[in-house]
């Protein structure tokens, strides 16, 4: 990549982005709990198994239909802990804002940081300021950082992902990057999609300690593809996804269209993929369906024998087409 | 402040950040945790003591004499652990960098880290990347966030400080800041003045082991003035340093009154101040000056039970002056 630039793609969450990771990041930091390239890191100390987890945010607008920008930087660090099997205790809040922005706006993003962690049950124990000049931030950048537990009790994966596993979506596709979409063109349509930001720690829970589940991402950045063909590629086994199974209601699917964009490379900020054995999915799909953020959940496919390394998507009219890592600029700011 | 702005000042680190936490953050997050204040936020978890702490750096330019923002980034979080008596462990990084920006120096900043990282021990165990567009972070801005370790046998201070206890620090002020303001305005003198940036965990650790440290803060944002004004304000004492005992370079001094500066003011990256009781200092500064980051520590002041919550100077001419809190836009983009 020599006398290569940045492109807007290489924050896309696809195959630029990882690029970068592998060619730049690894390799400087290298260390065992890197590599593992998890939602969050896992290490130990003193005999119990902690995360942690960061991540910046630069959506635009801050405030979008659904949301805000605050309420997404507390539960995108809280769900990257909750999909690590982790129970998110503790928040950093690092602030960069631009010289100019209004004092009311920010009071109204902390509040919404505030309320979002009451609802996650974590604390906001640690921040930092600092304040750019006019046209250096764009408004307001914010990190969240987080410290998570791993209960005791919650064993690792008892084994690999293999044929015949199901995977299991707590709900409807593509709805966070609609949403922020829409506001950012102005779009307005008869019935609004609101982005679904929401902590999953609640719901991952009671499912953690009732089933077995083998490996769970929340497909945020690149969407459900790109969490898919993560996990393919990780696991080297196949995965085949069923159109007529996936949940999206008949909104996104319109907004999607008008955007021409495939819901299934979309952001979700309220939602998690796990595994798990076939077996366990039916009670795994009861606990989901009766909890507020999981009512429209499904299982959506399964891992395959065929075409390890690779995401397919069993179409309505019975074709199978492939599921590619998204690339290129799909949405940018999105979170 | 209603219908007020983001002024730089707010991210000085003197008058207006304080007034910004106060009532902005802390009304916001209110937890017992964040109300400690203190550089990093501590908790426990299973019977350890753990710290966690966050900081964004926005330093301009990028690569200055002595350092570069990786350097920076690694060496802050770490020292922010290690003045609250913990051994930092694991660091988190998200990078917001703009489009465009040359992957070549971003290799650069991240090999910068990777050895910084080395130096101080510490891992870089999980990081994220967004990209914005052109104009929109100025190049490059890097949050680091750290966990710690609070060593079971280090015991919190014993006592709160008491008129009588010494100040001390481990070198020569205003060298971070100088060396940021000089490159930025294209300053070149004889003999430049370098970055301190630099991890102090391993003197500091040597130290607590040795000493019975009743706080220690490291001077960054607003210098020696703010940190030692936070501690008059925190624990009700007066506070009174020596002039002539201020360690500062020939270059750092003519620099600063080049820049029409006060030394007091200017960030340090590589200096911590320790206070502890009169019969510790001794030991404490002989151990500090063997260390290679110590060589020029000295007693700078003491608790005196004069003029409680405010700083003075004893000058050169045995007058005492008030040292305020640094307030308004002193150092923009210093760190």
């Amino acid at each position: 990549m020599k006398d290569e630039k940045i492109l807007a793609a290489h924050g896309g969450g696809g195959a630029l982005t990882r690029q970068l990771v592998e060619e730049i990041f690894l390799p400087a930091f290298a260390n065992d709990m890197l590599l593992e390239m998890g939602d969050s890191a896992l290490f130990e100390l003193g005999g119990q198994r902690l995360a942690l987890t960061t991540d910046s945010f630069v959506v635009r607008p801050l405030f979008f239909p659904g949301g805000d920008i605050g309420r997404l930087a507390v539960c995108g660090t809280v769900n990257d802990l909750a999909v690590s099997g982790a129970k998110p205790l503790y928040l950093s809040v690092g602030m960069i804002i631009e010289e100019g922005f209004a004092i009311d706006d920010l009071r109204k993003i902390t509040a919404s940081m505030s309320a979002s962690a009451a609802e996650a049950g974590v604390k906001i124990i640690t921040g930092d300021t600092k304040v750019v000049g006019r046209g250096q931030a764009d408004g307001l950048y914010i990190n969240t950082s987080g410290v998570g537990l791993l209960p005791p009790e919650r064993k690792a994966a008892e084994r690999p992902p293999a044929p015949g596993d199901f995977i299991l979506l707590n709900g409807n596709i593509a709805e966070h990057g609609l949403a922020v979409m829409a506001a950012r063109e102005g779009l307005t349509l008869n019935q609004a999609v609101l982005s679904d930001v929401a902590p999953l720690n609640g719901l991952i829970g009671a499912l953690c300690e009732n089933c077995r589940v083998l490996a769970m991402r929340d497909p945020t950045r690149g969407g459900v593809a790109a969490s898919l063909n993560e996990w393919a590629q990780k696991y080297h086994v196949g995965i085949e996804i069923e159109e007529r199974q996936l949940p999206i209601s008949k909104e996104a699917r319109a907004l999607s269209e008008i955007l021409g964009l495939d819901p299934l490379v979309i952001a979700n900020e309220g939602k998690f993929l796990s595994l798990m054995p076939e077996s366990d999915a039916p009670a795994a799909l009861e606990l989901m369906k009766k909890h507020l953020l999981g009512k429209n959940s499904a299982v959506i496919g399964k891992i395959s024998a065929q075409y390890p390394g690779k995401v397919s998507l069993r179409t309505l009219c019975g074709g199978l087409r492939l599921v590619e890592m998204p690339s290129g600029e799909i949405l940018p700011r999105i979170c």
